[in-house]
């Protein structure tokens, strides 16, 4: 493969952040405790540990954790040699209280997130972590949503704030391999800070994206073990160690070890098969928030729509997570529409 | 999508045969008439219905199909109003006798299927589909194991036959990106009949390089619905074409019928998940076929190796199918060597 950078390559295990989801946030302690320990001698870089929906996330409204995830993140901690235990952070979810007890309990890294076109609101937090001495990257959330141009510009801004990379992230598995390359070459071209990327595999294209972002440029990758994330999870982590090592890519990072978690620790904790579902291809294929999903079935049969219907327009629309008011709005007028076709 | 190739895109639905390995063979008439009415009614060009292993299958060595195929060929066809039943025939297990008797029942299409490097065998079936009026389509098997000179050596072969279209199967999964834009482009040169490319997702590509061979001209594709297929599945057709139409490209199949089918009909008969397991990753990562399997947990035992070293020897040697007493001896050697190393 021709790389356009020069730097290692960086992944990042999510399966206990991003699968937080999948387990409607019911980690325990021994869970995470096994899960960090054999990541972490199979030689993983970093192991982000949180809510699903980041620091202070565990609210009626996102799900309430079984386990505190400052507890969690004290676990990982302990039992990790070598890996950097990393958080994620929304602000306005979390707040810099958390970020400061997250890194007291010995968290190295941190990604604040924020939606892709609201990047001004990761500031204050970007700052504070590089103040505290941590690693601090921003993550650019539904990526999909905005042009390159906005993407970048967006990046900048948070290189501004003083982050060591930023990350395309590919929220609803919407981005196409094409899309990968336009996106991220343009950031290697407007950044001087490392580039990462973090898919879902709801078009199955997760792996592959990946791959094409590493093609660009990007040194920082995400991947869930067995594929333990939200939607149809990520790109499969033990899948891509195998394919980039057939392309002559070694991470240091035993494979045969990542294969044996997710068969043996990751797979028996899943509690349905991260197989694509019409759930989690329709929300690749409209590019919509994962919470649109049970709105648009409510409005669809309200207004004798098929909520595919709704959930395209709503991508086409780039409706945002909080405006679910829009919902029904969006599906009346798709009622009037199609009353008048009649 | 910069397509090379101005004809229309055709695509296979291969659930009813590719599939029929997971279901072990167990195809009830019922399940199949139900499958192929539904994907008739939302467009699906061609359906293969056959043993997995093809025509004539259904042996001790292969598996007993439950219903006999020609019925569930009868079926199929009966069923279907626009839609090409197609079938699967492997020289060596099926025999002209029983691809007379397939056309005679309505089958329009047949893939005359051979070791990569064995395309002379399927000389004689090829003319007599030809002779027939059927359509008759060369693919070309474990093409990850062939060099792209060969594949096209092979290739020209069956175009000589009187072949209207070869595939590069890629039956391991275990093909990349970048290759397949050789292989394909190279074909793409060389032949004046159509391409085609099968897919495998044992390193989650499955989608991926189906979009790479079409963008280097390939015309003919395969899907199954909710991945029902050998090893990790196919492309999985309701996420190829919600991609595709996502690129602008759009075959006449009705999506949302597509989605119905993968979540209501099919969906409900996988015996197990379609997830890309500790199985199904080994045999795309070493490439070897997946009869290999057992074959080398046994010997790994009796050596005191870890199999998949095993398996990935066997890849690098490109031993095939019908080799599996080449599995002991390449364990003997390994444990030997390493017994030096000691």
């Amino acid at each position: 493969m021709n790389r356009k950078s020069e730097r290692p390559i960086k992944i990042t295990e999510v399966c206990l952040r991003d699968g937080s989801h999948v387990m409607q946030h019911q980690f325990t302690e021994d869970q995470v405790r096994r899960v960090a320990r054999e990541l972490d001698d199979a030689g993983m870089h970093y192991i982000e540990v949180s809510h699903g929906d980041g620091l202070g996330g565990s609210t009626l409204q996102y799900g309430k954790s079984f386990v505190d995830e400052m507890k969690l993140i004290e676990a990982a901690v302990d039992e990790c040699k070598q890996a950097t235990v990393a958080v994620l952070l929304l602000p306005g979810i979390g707040t810099v209280h958390e970020l400061k007890q997250a890194h007291t309990l010995g968290a190295g890294l941190v990604r604040v997130a924020t939606h892709v076109t609201e990047a001004d609101v990761s500031a204050q937090h970007i700052s504070m972590a590089c103040e505290l001495g941590m690693e601090a990257i921003g993550f650019l959330m539904m990526a999909h949503m905005a042009s390159t141009e906005k993407l970048v510009e967006q990046a900048k801004l948070m290189e501004s704030y003083g982050a060591q990379a930023v990350y395309v992230t590919d929220s609803a598995g919407a981005i196409l391999p094409h899309e990968v390359h336009e996106k991220i070459s343009a950031l290697k071209e407007s950044l001087s800070i490392e580039i990462g990327f973090h898919a879902h595999n709801n078009l199955s294209l997760a792996v592959a994206n990946t791959i094409a972002a590493l093609e660009e440029g990007a040194t920082r990758i995400d991947g869930s073990v067995r594929c333990l994330g939200a939607g149809a999870g990520n790109a499969q982590t033990e899948v891509l160690l195998s394919v980039l090592d057939r392309m002559g890519i070694n991470l240091g990072i035993d494979i045969y070890k990542m294969m044996d978690i997710a068969e043996h620790t990751v797979g028996p904790l899943i509690p349905r098969p991260q197989e694509i579902n019409k759930g989690s291809l329709i929300l690749g294929y409209a590019g919509v928030y994962s919470s649109f999903l049970l709105h648009a079935e409510r409005a669809g049969q309200r207004f004798g729509l098929d909520s595919r219907d709704i959930l395209l327009e709503l991508g086409k629309m780039k409706v945002v997570g909080g405006q679910e008011d829009m919902i029904l709005d969006v599906a009346a007028q798709l009622a009037k529409a199609r009353k008048l076709e009649v």
